[in-house]
């Protein structure tokens, strides 16, 4: 396996080795791997020849009170998972090779981002679209892997490749979760003790959601107050967002029709953690 | 020469010629050809060994009040000049199949489109570079080919590839003029034989610029104040713009310490045009 920390050594490598009937698995990630990245990266060698990591920190989808400063990073660790996984080439660029003096194109999807993350995180799609953007140009994969866990980000990606005809596939891959339902994050490091016992409450609010749709529920709102009032009896936690949309729209369902996406964000102490689930109703809903 | 319609069709054709020693040279228009858009074919004749070009009228770089509907379209006489230029296939989409239902991803370069016709025609620049990074996804070229008529849009264009590291090179070609200066342009088919005879100011704009800076002149007030007087005094016509900007960073110069271009556009009766020109100072400016 290569670390290659330039565009052109990168393209060096992947020219080297491509041809016609070598399929490119590509893997872009912020790095401090999990189990959740492995999943991607074990799909990627199942269904491509090369497979490239990508590990970077991309600031630009950081707004100016996150965390870019303190993102968790760690080479090594990350590079001795990838070496396991059986990754080809891990790609761990620069910002200012990423960015370089007078950078000012910007790729946006309109519509999908409106809520959400791209709602309480202002920028952020257009930072990850951007950047997608330039690694897809660097990389030229056949095959890109991207978590569920992120369902807005997969699905605003998948959007932006087929309006701008790039030619790869958007491979999504199922959430991998910790054995209490908490899902696999790289910001599940930040939390302490106490807090990883009350993040507990991030699956938890999937798990009512989905039990209440079960029992024939098919009103977004009740389903949404219940969470609500869910999060509100735990201490450490507080609710960002939480909202049911079409997932080809990513806009507001208030009566689950046909098959839904809950989206959640909340704050277990001072991290925030998102998470989502298919809500499917039991049956045609009523008339409204 | 093969005329394809639909984006699956354009990739087969090229896929069933594509290989790791073809070059394949692209140049992206909105038809109604004429000999600047032939400079551009015969050059990536030259350079390439197979050559696409397109002919779409992309309706997200015309603003509402604009001339999308009356633009005009001859694809007998377009595809006629391409035979006869050795043009491999040309692509004819239909808006549709460019912009399908849902379409909502755009592309955007800051900064450079703050002036100029990005001042004038808002958006315009925004439809350019998505349209142009979808043919650019589609078609996958070694290199596209742009009229240095349209400065602004190669200087954008070229900023969009580096910044997302498309793999292309983007190759300006120089103005092709009818014989009294006025610039080549489709929509010069506008004119009526009076517009097209007050056309010529359009030209003697850049020739007065380009006297008064081999006389010495460092000033670009002083310049465009002459301009601006020239074009007064004729009648049908009318001064859009008139600016002398950097031309890597598109900010307006007042003192042209180093080479500069001055960007016109002008209303010939109803009809817009525009064109432009180096400035290249014959000694280095006094002090401001």
């Amino acid at each position: 396996m290569e670390i290659l920390t330039t565009v052109n050594d990168l393209r060096e490598a992947i020219r080297a080795r491509r041809s016609y009937f070598k399929r490119i698995g590509f893997v872009p990630t912020m790095g401090y791997l999990h189990a959740g990245h492995e999943a991607l990266m074990r799909k990627a060698k199942e269904e491509c020849d090369l497979v490239v990591v990508s590990i970077f920190v991309n600031p630009t989808q950081f707004g100016p009170a996150e965390d870019l400063e303190k993102y968790p990073r760690d080479l090594r660790r990350d590079s001795d998972l990838c070496e396991r996984a059986g990754v080809d080439a891990i790609f761990h660029p620069e910002a200012r090779d990423m960015y370089p003096i007078g950078s000012s194109t910007w790729v946006d999807v309109e519509g999908l981002t409106d809520i959400a993350c791209g709602a309480s995180r202002p920028g952020h799609f257009r930072g990850v679209c951007t950047v997608c953007t330039k690694l897809f140009n660097i990389v030229r994969p056949d095959r890109a892997y991207f978590g569920e866990k992120d369902f807005q980000q997969l699905m605003v990606i998948k959007r932006m490749a087929r309006d701008l005809f790039m030619p790869l596939a958007i491979v999504g891959v199922p959430t991998v979760r910790e054995p209490d339902g908490l899902a696999m994050s790289s910001r599940n490091s930040y939390l302490s003790l106490r807090e990883r016992q009350a993040a507990r409450i991030v699956p938890k609010t999937l798990q009512l959601a989905r039990e209440r749709v079960e029992g024939g529920e098919h009103n977004s709102a009740t389903i949404i107050t219940a969470i609500e009032e869910l999060v509100a009896a735990q201490p450490l936690v507080k609710l960002q967002y939480a909202v049911i949309v079409d997932p080809d729209t990513m806009t507001s369902m208030r009566t689950l029709t046909h098959e839904a996406r809950l989206l959640v964000a909340i704050y277990v102490g001072n991290t925030r953690l998102i998470d989502n689930c298919a809500l499917v109703p039991k049956a045609v809903a009523p008339p409204a």
